[in-house]
């Protein structure tokens, strides 16, 4: 099942998505729903397919990258926060701040929480995973190393692309990871090469916050990130899902 | 003028308080609002004044507290942020979480933002900031230190005591900040003494993320941080606002 939001008569839905319809849902997908008529797809405004309380993310989560970042493997997750403010949807243009040249793209899969998650197992985590989306942990590579803390990197408005939609059928720990910048390929590797899987992801943050309803987690990003500059089109692409696709202004 | 949100009638609903009573106000205090109805203030029930849907805190923003963690003053704030789940209100409890001895206390003064703030200047700040409240930035030094990032150390659930109420009429850049534990003085500095001023720190941010009414902008703590342990009473009294109290269990 893929779970879009959308922009729709002057208002903003929730909807159901196949090839070529949307079905409109009366609620949140995490209620009760009715369906509510019929959009076609591509007319349908897509706009990011959550609206998180927060968006927790995992850092050096896959091997190579920790390496490539000049970091020992970690022995227990390291989690940052972006701001709901850096939230934008598939199509929306990523804007470099003022004096900043490049910004870096990371692929991330996102997991988008279905129900109140409060110290919960790994196993127990399944169930409260409502289900996947493509995210770009977008992040100035400069301020990242001037400041130690990440969050001026990688909290300004619209660094946080997710979408196009949130597939419910998908086994996020073993599915492919892509980015290209400009059509050509820059990351690619399977999520089974997490450190930490998704679920263990989970639990862990919720030992520590308590996860709501729409709130994301970020599972960390592969090797292979780099510079976006301006004009450039950035895609991140999920097996199962399909891509997030952004202009960098 | 106190700003206060409390429990009244099965209902969350913002009042403005005086020495003994509470009027209720028809709308949020962001927006336009009619009075409605008086509640003795001893019966209040108060909550966190607050609902943020972010909580922006600059880290060591006071000379001393700098020196006192063994780092060189900074040429420009560094920020972190809380997630909305770690906001507790006055009176209820801080909850050390499993597998940790103690926390440190973090007396701060915190803004709390009125308006949409974007790019503004420190002069412009002045108009985005509806007032200030106490805040108490609990901490797991021992989480702080390992992690690199301090969202877990500073992020667990009731790790942001905020309140009692917001005061609209006071100079942030010139009051009084304590901390006691267990009656005894623990931290006390004037606001002055900050590296940022409150006004430059909303600047800042707004540079980097847009503000929304009711997010919250934590300045800092001065020197004299330390441990509390379960069983202990914690008050952050601010000159001007009052008094923010939490026993830790």
């Amino acid at each position: 099942m893929r779970v879009v939001r959308l922009f729709h008569e002057q208002d903003v839905r929730y909807g159901l998505a196949d090839v070529s319809t949307v079905t409109l849902i009366s609620d949140e997908p995490f209620s009760a729903w009715e369906p509510e008529g019929i959009v076609p797809l591509p007319h349908a405004q897509l706009l990011a397919p959550t609206v998180p309380t927060k968006i927790v993310c995992a850092g050096l989560n896959y091997r190579a990258h920790a390496t490539e970042m000049g970091h020992d493997l970690l022995d227990e997750p390291v989690i940052f926060l972006k701001p709901p403010t850096s939230v934008t949807g598939h199509g929306a243009e990523i804007r470099i701040p003022e004096g900043v040249e490049t910004v870096d793209y990371e692929a991330e899969l996102a997991l988008v929480i279905g129900r109140r998650t409060h110290n919960v197992t790994p196993e127990q985590a399944r169930t409260c995973v409502l289900g996947c989306t493509c995210a770009n942990d977008v992040t100035s590579r400069a301020h990242q190393r001037k400041d130690g803390q990440w969050t001026r990197a990688k909290g300004f408005d619209s660094f946080c692309p997710l979408g196009p939609w949130v597939e419910t059928d998908i086994d996020p720990c073993d599915t492919t990871l892509e980015s290209y910048v400009n059509g050509e390929l820059r990351q690619s590797t399977s999520t089974s090469d997490m450190i930490f899987d998704p679920y263990e992801l989970v639990s862990f943050v919720s030992h520590v916050m308590t996860l709501l309803p729409g709130d994301v987690v970020l599972t960390g990003t592969p090797s292979g990130v780099g510079p976006m500059r301006a004009g450039d089109v950035v895609e991140i692409k999920v097996g199962g899902i399909g891509s997030l696709v952004n202009r960098v202004v």
